[in-house]
């Protein structure tokens, strides 16, 4: 039964437009009373580039955070920080229920207790395969494959119809940990008919399918095998599955494994405490582990992404207490690179090699897989479901737009191409955007939330690009000049700061007493023209007036 | 004839280590009285996240300096920017002779012209496949294929044997312009005995062979005969031959060419010039191309690695003058993406997908072949020459680790990985490093030049991470504060600025009068620690006295 006024909305206020940065809400009733639930609350990474000194980037949930009493939940499909990492952040604007599998709500759990939020929220443990109803809203999980234990598509069931919502997936046959994904439960729904399929686009560029876990186990076997020093394996920590799968191919080498980094031992404790790698091997600590002989041993660390301060690039800078690589040692990058970390894995690359250690990497060798669909597995995601609407998500613009252009050649009746604030009706009648709400990037900027807008992260971006003078006048009770003015010039070369100094005196002499903007506008000008003509680059330049 | 200590070094002072500011010494004589010349000359482009502000970086060459009156010729290899464009910045610190074949003489001719050196400097070219002698140091020239017109390898003879200097190149059997690379020439320089090779390692961790560029002309024919708008292609403006491929698949189709962006009218012309592209196209202007039907056009652009000013970016920013793209039409990028430029090419593909238009990369069509040895082609160039001793240079260090190590396994007797400011001494003995000069990198930052070392890029990466507090303080003839304090905080979020200010206030506060190092510092310290409280980054802050 629905109202005449009902309507189905899509409203995604993140990863329209990113890899990351997750966050998806449906909205369902009239448009002046609608129910909203949020499927995912994730983050991006910042970038030094386009806003340094910027850790976290997360959704502009403003829109929401006005509704929150319609809010009814969060809806988590799986425990990738660009999913869940912005809970912490952003739960205090919605106050609602969390609802996840257990290995998912077990991370959750643990990134409330970081943000002080344990005692505040529910997190409501879903089993796999099973179904929530929350206001209009039926919810069916659905297991499917991924780089991470438990990751679900959703079957948002409503009045108006059926969202098959897939997270991130790809159809691993044989994925090692875990289900498969429940292709029959996809065929199912496609049967009792789906109206919107809401999906990953993240390889809707590359042809083929991803490959199986299976495929990477045993070529990392084959690899370790014809080792012969130390070997060290750099992996994403969620990625359980493949931890799991060096530990095995090491020890069907006779090496110990040893885990290195917070975070492996973070989400390997949490794998298993939800009931995964029963059969994982024991592991020594770091410091047994470098007793051993170099080839009884295998490192599992982080890093992979050369962050700086992870296990590796600590290894690779010869500056971990507990362990060392050099001649005759290989480090194998079991991982891809993400878009932007080139330099940095680099660079890590080279250092290893400066100590004389084998680099081994996915452009080389079978190392890795992709965690997300390609082009075959989102056909078969398509036949499966049949929906009459698909909307990418979860993607630049560049990968969303070829994939509702491969939807429509599989003759999906409509394929939308979304942007994060424009609000999507998926029913009644043909899909149309019927609004556009405030939406944007937030930072964290330290430990405080700054809106992309205010231009904070661009203000530093010039003071890193051509540095700062800063010039304080003193200013007699009559406005003349009482002393010479203060200088803070950082930044800069040397040589162009006496241009700078010489300028600004000039105007200074040339002002008359009274009208003190004047002079100040005159010597920022002045100062900012002296850098410019000696440089080639215009400083921040800021002139404060003080009075005696 | 050689003198008992006679001896013969290389000094690479630039490109042992990064891809890019090629510069190489060779010293001959004795060690208190060489003389030197110099193959190459480039810069390396800068990268915001390491040096922000800073557009060229090049070698620091003091030790060269130091000894200009030794130093006899500088000679270029071929005219791409990592190893001609720091010529205008060092020269003067050179004051020698410049030599090169035709082409690259031009394009050295009109940087000398920008930097007003043209009346000082004597260029002096070379006919390709010709000789030189300088000094102890006779040079045979020897045609290669490479990405640019004439590409040269250099036969440096000297008393005391014979180094192969490759240049940048590859083992192309159909470059389309100019000649194939003269195999009998290196083959011969085997026959008589090479000393040392020093060779190019950029695709040393690729295996197979870079491909013909008779293949791209092919596969760019195909592929643009199968677009129906409007088409732009862009590519290294200095890849002539591409343009040139460009150019006659587009006029198969029955595309007329105009050429966009400086850079893309500069290098064609001075190819014509120097009698290369007899049988171009004739091109239209901009403005006249946009009269025509989309399928009737084919523009070739520069902007292919997303460089903010350049004729695609503004473009697909929908502000190019005279080139309008939309829905319909496509862009071919016919290049590889250098690495760190991996964003901004992403979001330049976002905002041509934003307009409509199709993309096609290398990704995903063959549309680009490398111009760097992969390793089938390094082989076969130690197979032509046998040298004693492999140098790789021109690569970070995990490419010529690995090129060092395929010599190694092609029998070449000596491999040795330098570093810059390492003399290798190549003869007489084993190769062995025989000294360490003064080495670095010069930051061309606005246009000053600015030792790396002195810190001014990371200065500027500090504001541009956590911003700046100034504040200057007034103190009376007595010492005592005399008003107010004078801020300027900028890049810190608007919410943390009270805290700044009441805590500097607090520390003024609990000042006496007299000592003021210790006012300084306890109020720079103060307003530190309230960011940091606040905030959670810690900005530059610097406190000035000013004395009423």
């Amino acid at each position: 039964m629905t109202a005449r006024d009902d309507e189905l909305v899509l409203l995604p206020l993140g990863g329209a437009g990113e890899i990351g940065m997750n966050f998806n809400a449906y909205g369902f009733g009239p448009p002046d009373a609608r129910k909203w639930i949020v499927v995912d609350c994730g983050v991006l990474f910042g970038r030094e580039t386009t806003s340094p000194g910027v850790d976290v980037i997360m959704p502009d949930i403003r829109y929401l955070a006005e509704r929150r009493g319609d809010v009814l939940a969060i809806v988590l499909t799986h425990a990738h920080e660009d999913h869940i990492g912005a809970i912490g952040h952003l739960w205090p604007m919605l106050r609602c229920p969390l609802y996840a599998t257990p290995f998912t709500a077990r991370l959750i759990e643990g990134k409330l207790e970081e943000a002080g939020l344990r005692d505040r929220v529910r997190v409501r443990s879903v089993p796999l395969g099973g179904h929530i109803d929350i206001g209009p809203f039926g919810i069916d999980f659905v297991s499917i494959t991924h780089s991470i234990p438990e990751p679900n598509a959703l079957a948002i069931k409503t009045p108006l119809g059926t969202v098959v919502h897939t997270g991130d997936w790809k159809i691993d046959p044989d994925p090692m940990l875990g289900t498969t994904a429940d292709i029959n439960a996809l065929r199912k729904l496609g049967d009792e008919g789906v109206l919107a399929t809401v999906c990953d686009s993240t390889n809707a560029l590359v042809q083929g399918h991803s490959g199986s876990e299976a495929r990477v186990r045993q070529a990392l076997s084959a690899l370790i095998g014809s080792l012969k020093g130390r070997v060290a394996v750099t992996a994403f920590a969620s990625n359980i599955a493949r931890i799991d799968s060096v530990a095995k191919a090491a020890r069907e080498h006779g090496r110990e494994i040893a885990l290195v980094g917070r975070s492996m031992h973070k989400l390997v404790a949490a794998a298993k405490e939800t009931g995964y790698l029963a059969d994982f091997p024991p592991t020594l600590d770091e410091a047994d582990a470098a007793q051993l002989p170099p080839r009884r041993v295998c490192y599992i660390c982080t890093g992979s992404q050369g962050e700086p301060r992870a296990a590796l690039a600590r290894i690779a800078a010869g500056d971990h207490p507990n362990v060392a690589l050099g001649s005759g040692d290989a480090v194998i990058f079991s991982s891809r690179i993400i878009p932007g970390n080139e330099l940095a894995i680099f660079e890590l690359h080279n250092k290893l090699s400066a100590l004389g250690v084998e680099v081994l990497t996915e452009q080389d060798h079978f190392v890795h897989v992709s965690g997300h669909p390609c082009r075959d597995e989102l056909a078969e995601m398509y036949r499966w479901t049949r929906p009459r609407i698909a909307v990418p998500v979860h993607g630049e613009l560049r990968h969303m737009s070829e994939h509702a252009r491969l939807a429509r050649e599989l003759q999906v009746p409509e394929a939308v191409v979304v942007e994060n604030g424009h609000m999507l009706r998926l029913a009644p009648g043909k899909a149309m955007i019927v609004d556009e709400v405030p939406s944007g990037r937030v930072h964290l900027d330290g430990k405080v939330l700054v809106e992309e807008g205010a231009g904070l992260a661009r203000a530093r971006r010039a003071l890193g690009f051509a540095g700062i003078i800063a010039i304080t006048l003193v200013l007699d009770s009559k406005g003349r000049v009482a002393t010479d003015p203060a200088f803070v010039i950082d930044g800069i070369p040397e040589p162009v700061h006496a241009a700078i100094r010489d300028a600004a005196a000039e105007a200074i002499k040339r002002h008359k007493k009274g009208d003190e903007e004047a002079l100040r506008e005159s010597v920022r000008r002045a100062a900012r023209r002296a850098a410019s003509d000696a440089w080639g680059k215009k400083p921040v330049t800021r002139v404060e007036i003080v009075w005696v």
